[in-house]
């Protein structure tokens, strides 16, 4: 049963549409907007129309970006012989934070997941594949997450790469900087344990 | 410094800018508009102008509403002589739920509060006593916040109903139901002590 009148209802069951949005703070952000300026919940809207319009994915690496090329293929002070695999745009986002990677992007968009249906063509493999060909790439980062799926993308692709003579690398495994050892789970310390390294 | 196209960092401050969001989620919302269809997102949109442009205040009670008078004011089912007083839009749906009041409101939107630099004149206090004036009210139920701001209020508003005969009344302090004596704070005790009844 609603309580509200019928407009603020559906407002606010717009924003619980959202992820990780409850019913209370559904309500608490209808209300936010409705005791907002007109010229602030204009610029709101607007920003979610211009997001809407303006962005589109990189025809080279599939980032999502203002322009195409993106800023970072377009940008030709980096490195153009090394492309990190990642699975999402957000990846890019949390590699590009470290300041330590200073090559391009490929983003698959997903990754091998037979449980759900998806498969290698399913993702930018052939893409990739493409990207390799065209340019001399001396090495390929496959940056997939550390989860089944990630990692069998990640075992698909180096068999697809190898035979081409390109060096690929994954990301190492290994204890958080400042974890615990003894909370760490023991997939995790048992491949801390393999990749350790002589001081 | 930003690591997003530009529309996708206005986005994202679009929705941080929203009370209880912070970045993560933020980053989370604006990326699932970005997935989301055309249509999902019309109706997004549709949802928030909808709001602003049909939502009105009731001229009678101040509540929000599509309609004015609002449901309640026009429901002649509802008992037209009690009135309960609250600070917020909000507070007429909390009590709303109980299913227990059937009488009518007044949205004070606001509470008397000196330090805020909030008088009398303020929150809709001329307009309940018109309407006292206009009809014939029985009671006035004060169920302002049990906050220093709510209990002040609606100490001025019982001093100036009082002369006209009318009773006022106020909601009842105690320990919440369910609650644990060990851990309730000692004023509400103190009040529960107070308002204690015969069994």
């Amino acid at each position: 049963m609603s309580y509200f009148s019928p407009s603020i209802e559906k407002l606010i069951e717009s924003f619980e549409s959202l992820p990780s949005i409850g019913n209370k703070t559904a309500i608490r952000l209808a209300f936010h907007i409705l005791n907002s300026s007109e010229e602030e919940t204009n610029n709101f809207i607007k920003s979610i129309q211009d997001a809407k319009k303006n962005l589109k994915f990189c025809s080279k690496c599939y980032n999502i970006s203002d322009t195409d090329p993106c800023e970072i293929c377009a940008n030709s002070s980096r490195d153009q012989t090394k492309i990190c695999v990642v699975e999402d745009v957000k990846d890019v986002v949390a590699i590009e934070k470290i300041h330590e990677y200073k090559g391009l992007y490929h983003v698959l968009h997903g990754s091998i997941s037979p449980m759900d249906g998806i498969g290698p063509d399913d993702i930018k493999i052939k893409e990739l594949l493409a990207r390799l060909m065209e340019r001399e790439i001396k090495e390929v980062i496959l940056a997939t997450n550390p989860k089944v799926e990630g990692e069998a993308t990640a075992m698909y692709i180096s068999k697809l790469i190898k035979p081409m003579g390109i060096k690929t690398t994954r990301l190492a495994h290994g204890i958080p900087v400042g974890g615990d050892l003894e909370y760490t789970d023991e997939f995790t310390l048992g491949k801390a344990f393999e990749g350790r390294t002589e001081l």
